[in-house]
C-alpha cells in the first residue's frame, strides 16, 4: 500500500539531535547556538558567526583575529585545481562548477593526511579553508570567462569583502560589504534542511569532510532548495510594473504554478530572516530602476499573502540584495554555498560526536517474488 | 532532551515507498524488481539486471543487444576529464577520484543540455553513461600511475569484461568475468540504504542527476558502507592462519573493536548474498595461499557466529573474489560504485516519479535564547 503523501518526505519526523541552531519552536524565531537572529544580523560579523556555528562559542577578539588570518591565507587556490577549472566551460552551471571543485580539493588536500593534527582540528581547518576557496574558485572560473585573472588572493579582511573585490576587480563599499555580510549570516545555518541532512546522512557512513559537503552541495543545487533566490530574481525581472507583476501572479496561481521564494516547510506565518534582508533591500535601492523591482516584489509580496497567506522567505529579497549589488543571478546560489559551508561544517562535528548510521525503511509498493524468464522467452 | 540513540539514525522510520527492491519482509530474502536475487546471479549477466532495475523489466534480447551497444560506446572518456585526470595526485583515495570524475562530467555533459531527448530518457542515458565511464575513469587514473594508458575503450561486452581487461591489460578469463559480473550483480541494489538515500535527497530538491549520483558516491565512501569490503581483505590479510585469525577475532571482540564485513542493518539472521558470492570464492580458491586465505575467512566467520551471532555480509566474502582476480585492494569500494550506479539511477528516477522534499525535523538540545554579547566583553 502506498503512503500518504502527506507523510513522505519526512515532514514530521525527528531525525536526530542537534545544538546548533533552532527553527523556532512553535514554528518561529531562529537561533544560532542559543543567539537570536536578528542580534547577530544587526552585531555580528559573517566570521564572528561562522566560528560560533564551529567552534560553539561568539570569539573573543583574539580569536575572531586569528580566524580572520586564517580565512586570508585559505584564499588560495592551488595550481592543479586552477588548471582544471581552465579545462571547464564556460557555460557550466556555477553549482556544478562549486561542486566539481570542492570534490577535487578532497583530492589534493585531503583529509587527515595534509594536517598534522588531530582529526576534530582537522575538520575545522578543512571548513575554514573551504569558504574563502569556494568563493575563490567559483569567481576565478567565473572571471577567466573575460579576461585572464591575475590576482585570487584580495588580501580582503571578510568573506563579503573577498567575494565582491574579487568579482569587481575593486574594493567594495562599506554599505555593500555590510549587506552581502548580513546575507551571509542569515544564510549560514538552518537545522536539518536538505542539504544539511544530505551532509548528515553521508557523514554517518563515516566518509570524509569534502564528500560531505559534495553532497551537500550536490543537494543544495535544486530549485526546491537553494536555486530558490536565482528563481525570485529571474520572477521579478520578469515583469516591468507592479500592476503587471499583480496580474501576471494571480495568472501563475491560477495555473498552479510554483511560485519559488514564497512559504518554508517549518515555518508557518512567517520567515524571521525575510524582513532583515529586506530592510537592506529598501536601503540599496537608489536608482529608478531599482526602486521599481523594489515596488514589484513588495506587491508580489502582498498578492502572495491575499491570494495563499505564504509569506516570502529568505530567497526572495535576498535576490533583490544580490541583484542591487551588481552580483549576476547565476552566482547567487553559490553565494548560498559559500555561507552555509558554516552550518554544514558545524552538523559534520555534531553527527561525528555521536554517530549512528542513517538508514531508513522503505514501504515496499512492487511486485510479489515473479519467476525468472529466460531471455528467449521474454515479451517486448 | 536528548532522543533514545537506539531511535537515532532512522532506524525504523519509512522514508517513502519503493517499487525497485526488498530487502527481505521478515527481515529475509533480497528482490530486485520482484526477482530473487539467487535466480538473477544463478541465469543473468549485470547488463541484464541493470536494465531490469532501470527500466523496470527483464530486457528481450535485442533490448539487452541495444542496451549493451549503448554501454560499450559510453565507455569513452572525455579530453578535458583525462587531462583533468593527469592534475590528480598518485596517492589520493580512488573513491575521492571517482566522486571528482562524475562530478566533473555532469559539468562536462549537463543533464538537459547535451541530449536532444525528453527529460526521462534524459536521466536514463545519463544512468547508462556513468556505469562504463566511471570503470574507464577510475582506471585510466590508477593505471597512469605506472604507466601512458594508450586505449581507455576495450570494446568487451560487459562491465566486468570492460573493467578487467582494463585493469590487466588483457582478456579476461571466462571464469573471471562471471565471477565479477555475479558480484556486480549482488551489489547493484539494495533499498533505502545511507547512499541511495542520499541520492533521493538529493534528488527530492529538484537537483540533477549527476549531482544525486555523487552525493550517493560520497555517502559510499565511508567505511561503516561501501568501505566494508576493504576493511574485510584488511582483515582477512592481517592473519596467518586460521587459529591465528581465531585468536585475533577474539581479542578484537573483547577490546570491543568493530569487525568490518558481519552484521547488517536490517538482515537480522543471515544476508542473502554472502552464501552466493562465497561459493565463487571458494571456486576461484586454487592456489595454496589462497586456500589458506579461504579458511581463515571462514574460521573468521565461525567465530563471529559463535561469540556475537553475527552472519557474514556481501562484503565479506567479495573481498576474497576480489582478492583472487588480481584487484588491489583499494580499487575494492569503486566497484561497489561502478555496480551501484545502476540502483542509485533506478532510485533518482523513481523520486522523481512523486518527488517530495526530503526535510525531516530536528530535536533541539542547545542553550535557550541567549543575550549577545559584544566582543569586547567576552571572555576566552
Amino acid at each position: 500500500m502506498k503512503m500518504d503523501h502527506e507523510a513522505a518526505g519526512l515532514a514530521q519526523v525527528i531525525a536526530g539531535d542537534t545544538a546548533i541552531s533552532t527553527v523556532g519552536k512553535e514554528g518561529k524565531g531562529l537561533t544560532y547556538r542559543g543567539y537570536a537572529i536578528e542580534d547577530l544580523a544587526q552585531e555580528a560579523s559573517f566570521e564572528e558567526v561562522a566560528y560560533l556555528l564551529i567552534e560553539g562559542k561568539l570569539p573573543t577578539k583574539s580569536d575572531l583575529k586569528k580566524y580572520q588570518d586564517t580565512l586570508k591565507a585559505d584564499q588560495a587556490v592551488p595550481d592543479p585545481i586552477l588548471k582544471i577549472l581552465n579545462e571547464l566551460p564556460k557555460l557550466a552551471d556555477p553549482m556544478d562548477v562549486l561542486r566539481s571543485a570542492c570534490s577535487v580539493l578532497g583530492v589534493i588536500e585531503p583529509e587527515n593526511k595534509s594536517h598534522n593534527t588531530n582529526n576534530a582540528n582537522n575538520a575545522k581547518q578543512i571548513a575554514s579553508r573551504l569558504i574563502p576557496f569556494s568563493a575563490s574558485a567559483l569567481l576565478y572560473w567565473y572571471l577567466s570567462n573575460f579576461a585572464k585573472v591575475k590576482q585570487i588572493e584580495t588580501g580582503e579582511n571578510s568573506i563579503a569583502g573577498h567575494f565582491l573585490h574579487l568579482l569587481h576587480d575593486k574594493a567594495p563599499t562599506e554599505e555593500a560589504r555590510r549587506a552581502l555580510d548580513v546575507s551571509l549570516i542569515l544564510y549560514a545555518e538552518h537545522e536539518f534542511n536538505a542539504s544539511t541532512f544530505a551532509a548528515r546522512v553521508c557523514t554517518s557512513t563515516g566518509s570524509d569532510f569534502y564528500s560531505a559537503i559534495v553532497a551537500a552541495i550536490a543537494t543544495l543545487r535544486g530549485p526546491l532548495h537553494g536555486g530558490a533566490n536565482e528563481a525570485a530574481m529571474k520572477l521579478i525581472e520578469s515583469f516591468k510594473s507592479p500592476d503587471e507583476a499583480e496580474a501576471g501572479i494571480l495568472e501563475r496561481l491560477q495555473r498552479h504554478d510554483l511560485i519559488m521564494g514564497f512559504g518554508h516547510r517549518v515555518y508557518k506565518d512567517h520567515d524571521p530572516r525575510s524582513n532583515i534582508i529586506k530592510a537592506w533591500a529598501n536601503k540599496l535601492a537608489r536608482e529608478p530602476k531599482q526602486v521599481v523591482m523594489l515596488s514589484i516584489a513588495e506587491r508580489i509580496e502582498k498578492v502572495m499573502w491575499q491570494e495563499k497567506h505564504l509569506f516570502p522567505n529568505l530567497d526572495f529579497y535576498s535576490a533583490l540584495v544580490y541583484h542591487f549589488l551588481n552580483i549576476p543571478t547565476f552566482l547567487f546560489t553559490p553565494i548560498f554555498v559559500i555561507s552555509r559551508i558554516s552550518g554544514w561544517s558545524a552538523h559534520i562535528v555534531e553527527q561525528r560526536e555521536n554517530n549512528k548510521l542513517i538508514r531508513p525503511l522503505a514501504n515496499y509498493i512492487g511486485p510479489d517474488l515473479l519467476p525468472y524468464l529466460p531471455i528467449e522467452e521474454r515479451k517486448g
